[in-house]
């Protein structure tokens, strides 16, 4: 592996110069008049899988944006990498913001500034950069290699959830390999191996036919805003515990060796709270907050609304109110159980004089590769070589749908190798990604695939 | 009496056409536009004071529309009546939904139609009708009175409380007699004797220093929407009173007298919770539906906000939350001091996670004339003699402010001798004015000059 590291190390400059190239192309999904940009952005991946060696480079036109789709096959009998990553980028208002235009990339210090650095060109970007090492170096890969680069990411994926349905053959793998997450400290190789899924409602309680009077009315009818407020408050005990029956039935629980992992991050409670500008922690009694956040499954009020909202005293009624409330779930809860759980309490705890609806809004399950998978292992020992640290192993408390739905419906553990960092301004002004991290997550993804070859 | 009786009758149709004159006027207080037409309407009230036969009749300007007021004081040694109504009128959007122009009155059967006609046009003239008639008939009344109309009581009566501050003297009387209220039913003499205070405030709950993603964070973080409504939840208890330390403490018990009084007008609760198509009523145990309104204190939530209120999803953790909250108080109860033990039990039970900040918007005392005194009685013998009924006596469960300045400005009681009805579409396009009631009301004034001369 020596060759391979010396090549990458030697090359560092020309990857960044390439990869300013991938930058300056305005891949904004959301927006209908970069869709030619999108176009733009699938062909130059493509191009660049083909440079590097990948023999069998294909871009699927969908609904929306295409998808690029390559395979390298040339070690039977070896294990198979599919790589995911997104060309897309985020929309970049506020642009005054900016302190350089969003799609001209520039280097400052170690660090690359420019739409889609972290998220997610700079990132996808590494795995081509190994797997062409490798070409240049030996002329072949130690393993099967497949890459799939959406367009989609940051407007929900849909078409590559249709895409993975209806080509489950073509992506079969022994494990999914992503980098569109953050390592826990500048420096300090991560593994992410749980994510969060969501169980999203809405609740809209109804009482009278208008806004009534409230002095006309006030003390004999229902109040659908107090209502509600009584229905929030009863989702949650006195412990901080979610309040439904059932609620924690499936729950997996943390096993000792995680809740020793987490500590030995070291995280830093002051500077968190500080940070966001919270006087105080607020949660689930007998968890730490990172296993709140990480590890715990919870539930929030996104949003309410009723009544009168604007400056100054009306004296109404209000006819209804209505609330955004959230569940995050952990490994081996099921979104729809746990929305019928929470419909049903819902219905429940409401008074007669009022009438509830409880609408289902979004869904997603919890993921959890186990720590002890070979794929998690062969990561581990990787970044740990690369980085010359020992890598650890945290938990993400949000949702990456499409990673769920990678390892459902192929079936495979995935690894989250991300190499970004929290603070690198992902979907605000000044995005920016750090280029050591951009070097240790081409070293980290070679020394991968080596490590992967051989279980 | 009866030639006065005799002379409103045969006079009716007068009534009517001068009236019409009067409700062309648009007199709308609201609007700049209409600034002149309440010089206008002022001035036609003014005129008609003058012809009724009260000499003593001056407009008063203020920072926002005229004051009108006249005096007779011709019978020393006599009690002296306060005679309070308003001018102004309400805006008359939605236009299209009148079926004849708002300021173009018409007569259909026996209601006229148009802005005004109810609130309070039509019931403030019938007091100036009643003296004209004692000047027609007997060239004086038995008793003094005098008159102050305004035209900012839409508005909220700013500069008529300065008015009353300004001028105790001017406006000192024995009781202050008002028509701006409702009959229990058509055809029932009624007297309003009691209205509810206010007490309004905005509580806001501040969390995180921004929205917070909802994954990252949820958790460990107190989501500032679930402990407002935690706040809300706890100002009522199982029995659904308020829950507020002390907020009972000052409130004057219903007598038996006004529960039998209550009982007597056989409420009607099915047809009640069909208009405003309620499952169910919800409010304070022990006590019935007509007495929860007038006579018991309430706390409703008129209003609330936080975080993501559009469609569809949103993950995040708002950073604050907001909720109107306005108490409607009962008799000896003090805004002042509810208001103290509102927000030192909001500040209580909030956690220690977020910060709670809790604004007072708006208070007003209740107001009560007790069924005793001898304004009430006398205003009760003659609707009595007028409609041919038994009066009743009823509350309301709204506040009217300046009612309570006049009371305690000028320490009178005040007899509510409203001879409107709540379907009248006051504040809605279509208003309109029983023209039965109207000569009732024009009776039950003379009548009440010449019962109230007698005390």
């Amino acid at each position: 592996m020596q060759d391979i590291i010396n090549y990458i190390k030697s090359n560092k400059n020309n990857y960044i110069e390439e990869l300013k190239d991938f930058l300056r192309i305005p891949s904004i999904s959301a927006l209908a008049e970069n869709k030619e940009d999108m176009k733009k952005a699938a062909q130059f991946a493509a191009d660049k899988l083909k440079q590097a060696g990948i023999g069998n480079v294909k871009i699927f036109p969908t609904e929306g944006h295409p998808i690029v789709f390559g395979e390298w096959l040339g070690a039977p009998g070896k294990p198979t990498i599919l790589v995911y990553g997104h060309y897309d980028v985020q929309p970049v208002d506020p642009i005054e913001l900016w302190d350089n235009p969003p799609f001209e990339p520039v280097v400052k210090g170690n660090k690359i500034y420019g739409r889609g650095t972290t998220d997610d060109k700079g990132q996808l970007y590494v795995h081509i950069k190994s797997v062409e090492a490798f070409f240049k170096v030996h002329g072949s890969l130690p393993l099967n290699v497949k890459f799939i680069l959406e367009g989609e990411e940051e407007i929900g994926s849909e078409n590559l959830e249709i895409f993975i349905n209806q080509n489950k053959n073509l992506l079969k793998c022994d494990t999914v390999l992503v980098s569109d997450t953050s390592l826990y400290e500048p420096g300090l190789p991560t593994l992410t191996y749980a994510l969060r899924g969501l169980a999203f409602f809405e609740i809209e309680v109804t009482g009278p036919n208008k806004d009534l009077h409230s002095g006309s009315f006030g003390g004999a009818v229902a109040n659908p805003v107090n209502i509600l407020a009584e229905i929030i408050a009863k989702l949650h005990d006195k412990k901080n515990k979610v309040a439904i029956p059932g609620f924690y039935d499936d729950v997996t629980k943390l096993s000792k060796k995680e809740r020793d992992n987490f500590k030995l991050l070291k995280f830093d409670e002051k500077s968190f709270k500080k940070e966001i500008g919270i006087p105080d922690f607020h949660g689930e009694e007998g968890f730490t907050t990172l296993e709140r956040i990480w590890a715990r499954p919870t539930l929030d009020c996104n949003g309410i609304f009723g009544g009168f909202t604007g400056t100054g005293a009306k004296t109404i009624i209000p006819a209804k109110a209505t609330a955004k409330i959230s569940m995050r779930l952990v490994a081996n809860q099921n979104a729809g159980k746990i929305g019928k759980l929470f419909a049903k309490f819902v219905k429940e705890i409401a008074p007669k004089s009022v009438k509830v609806k409880v609408t289902e809004m979004q869904g997603g399950a919890p993921f959890m590769t186990p720590i002890t998978d070979k794929a998690i292992v062969a990561a581990s020992n990787a970044m740990a070589k690369a980085f010359g640290k020992k890598t650890v192993y945290i938990r993400d408390g949000g949702s990456i749908p499409v990673i769920t739905t990678f390892a459902q419906k192929l079936n495979a553990p995935i690894v989250l190798m991300g190499i970004g960092l929290e603070t690198e301004n992902l979907h605000s002004p000044n995005e920016h990604f750090n280029l050591d991290h951009f070097e240790l997550g081409i070293l980290s993804s070679a020394l991968f695939i080596d490590e992967y070859s051989k279980i």
